[in-house]
């Protein structure tokens, strides 16, 4: 994409109204921007991110059998009666129509596919099955300050699991657990993202979370010095030895829940009367697990974990794009080359961002480069192109290196740049 | 996808609160779910077809120029006040917080964009803008009875562009036209689809809309007998006289807007004070257009102009596979070339349903095939494979062919059947 056609611009100043990490870079940088408090609309950088971490989670889904649907956010009001949740869940948005008909935007989707499952499941032959969705949830957040990490309207991935037994549940759910970090490891968070022991609710001892230590988070976990799991602080003071290895020493952290594993068993089946008859034709009650990741919150947490004091640091797989060709000058010569660098690469496959933009000085462009994040930068000015070469420079380092225009296309598609 | 995996089931009997032919066929074949009046749910089927009509409008927006972004669905009412909408569009969803803040649900976008654009476009060198999103919209819809084609919530695509003069729009709203009729050829459905001019609102004498001829369609159109343009009947009274030729020669139509183009001017640029400098540094308020189609609507629209009595007959660009691979018997061997050839089309890139489906007669298959309609429908049975052939049928013909084994995959892959 060339630069000058983006209609998005660097900020210079962290917007005021914007405490955490990641919504400063991200409004400043032009990913994202603020409708209202929790509330963000993304613009085209981070539109492109959101669709590589949507494109992810739905690779990893797939990969276990999940089946992907689209439910709707308005929701009849029986089914959140239902489960009782209408009255109970208090960040539920409620609307109206003209009629007076009662809806619910869905905070969750579970009075949806619940009843939808029972439409077509009535054997054992049907299950196990496995339906996930991409799609936008509403809560009524009243206190939403930590940019793209916690909003009223958010992009999350549902993926509900449905079985005869519970030990068909819990093969499942190890499955799903690898999945999930499958697709941390891919955002580029893994490394600082801890399996974490929560409160399980009703239905089991524990839950299980993923949690990203972070400056930015709003949980607190307590890191097993010797297994690396974690637990929660909502349950710490009850617990107080690692439920994984049994052992003491813990570090505290401040952390984000990146995603949620939970075993619902038949919390919500019940409700419904969704059961299979078995070989044998007796009723059975399916068991239930629900699994979960926020696009935008993951998005939000690389941006608190990946950056630096100039901006942001993109990893690989979910950056806008592989490189940030950065043109210096006008001269004919450097625009001739630089559109056949922008060209070559891009018919090579790769997406490239192309600073073709007049009137901004080199430094100007560099520290958008840096603000922006992406990994690679190839940068051609007066000085390199009489060495007769670009300069590379990933930016997560601080070396620059010259590499001669003739080889150029070749080093940036073949080495692995990024490790 | 294994047919014996995918969790829908097919329905015998149309389902007696769908009077569209839409709804009935989708329902009925698992490619929507009705959660209520006007509010559907996409299963595995239904997905599939939306994520390639959701493809090809995205091909066709970025091939003029448009950036895609993606804007929320809680909108401020400060912003709908600005534009006299709060009141004045009466199927606008509104919901309160429990702060009592008031907010609406997207019925459109105009509120966001408009203020958005405003913090990054300032100079005449910003212009033209072309920004699109895929976004769901809810409008309170109180009569949804036609399936897809009218929903409370609904998935468009919207794009808005901004210019500094009439006279570029009117260059961009040709580009968009001639963008949309690609959209409607590549969907299916261009062949019954007509312009059609309808009432402008208060800026322009008439505005345009696409107009699919379909005894599903609430809208009446008058086609022109000379030049194939129409009139929406809200305005034939009072223009008579085709606007395109001159002619006066009629066919009255009932038909479906598929998508509508508007030349904005200066209506919403106006109440946000959306303005850039020219040149010589005077203040130029912003024209603008807005271009939308909704992309479950053009489903629906498609099963209401492509069907038979049997069931769907799908177009090939947005059928849910290429091929329907069909399974008869369970015999080892059959079970065995059936997988081979499976793998190898999937190898070579087509998109294969493969009923694998045990206890389901060649009959029961044969009916299933036809309601889902997937153009081409291959078929291995014992008689088949006595001629050591599997039979090739489209959906859309009635003749089939014996083609021999070793030449199958050749035959499928190389010859545009579909033509």
């Amino acid at each position: 994409m060339r630069q000058s056609i983006l209609f998005t611009k660097t900020i210079k100043e962290s917007p005021k109204d914007e405490k955490s990490v990641n919504a400063r870079l991200l409004v400043r940088a032009g990913f994202v921007d603020k409708l209202m408090a929790g509330v963000y609309s993304f613009l085209p950088l981070g539109f492109l991110v959101l669709k590589k971490i949507e494109n992810i989670i739905r690779e990893e889904m797939n990969s276990i059998g999940g089946q992907e649907i689209l439910m709707p956010t308005l929701q009849p009001r029986a089914n959140w009666m239902t489960t009782g949740r209408w009255e109970k869940m208090d960040d539920l948005f409620k609307v109206k129509d003209a009629s007076r008909k009662d809806f619910a935007l869905g905070a969750t989707h579970e009075e949806v596919i619940v009843p939808l499952v029972k439409k077509f499941v009535s054997s054992y032959n049907d299950l196990p099955l496995y339906v996930y969705q991409i799609q936008n949830k509403f809560r009524m957040e009243l206190r939403a300050k930590s940019g793209l990490l916690r909003g009223k309207e958010f992009m999350m991935k549902d993926l509900y699991s449905f079985h005869l037994t519970e030990k068909d549940l819990d093969g499942y759910y190890e499955k799903v657990k690898a999945a999930y970090i499958k697709i941390f490891k891919r955002v580029g968070i893994w490394k600082k993202t801890h399996l974490t022991f929560a409160s399980g609710g009703s239905f089991s001892k524990y839950s299980q979370e993923f949690q990203t230590i972070s400056d930015g988070g709003e949980d607190i976990i307590f890191v097993c010095k010797n297994c690396n799991q974690a637990i929660n602080r909502e349950i710490f003071d009850e617990v107080k030895i690692c439920p994984n290895c049994r052992r003491k020493d813990f570090n505290e952290e401040k952390a984000i829940e990146v995603g949620n594993i939970f075993k619902l068993m038949n919390k919500y089946s019940k409700p419904f009367d969704l059961f299979v008859l078995d070989e044998k034709g007796r009723k059975k009650e399916v068991v239930m697990g629900t699994y979960g990741i926020g696009l935008g919150r993951i998005m939000g947490t690389v941006v608190e974990v990946c950056h630096d004091e100039k901006g942001i640091i993109w990893p690989e797989e979910i950056a806008p794009f592989h490189f940030h060709l950065i043109q210096a000058g006008q001269g004919s010569k450097t625009e001739k080359i630089a559109r056949r660098i922008y060209d070559d690469l891009q018919k090579s496959g790769f997406a490239v961002l192309y600073d073709d933009r007049k009137g901004k000085s080199l430094g100007e462009k560099l520290v958008d480069a840096d603000l922006i994040g992406v990994p690679v930068r190839v940068l051609l000015s007066d000085r390199t192109l009489n060495a007769n070469s670009a300069e590379v420079k990933l930016r997560s380092k601080k070396e620059t290196e010259l590499i001669r225009l003739p080889a150029l296309n070749k080093f940036l598609v073949s080495r692995k740049l990024y490790v």
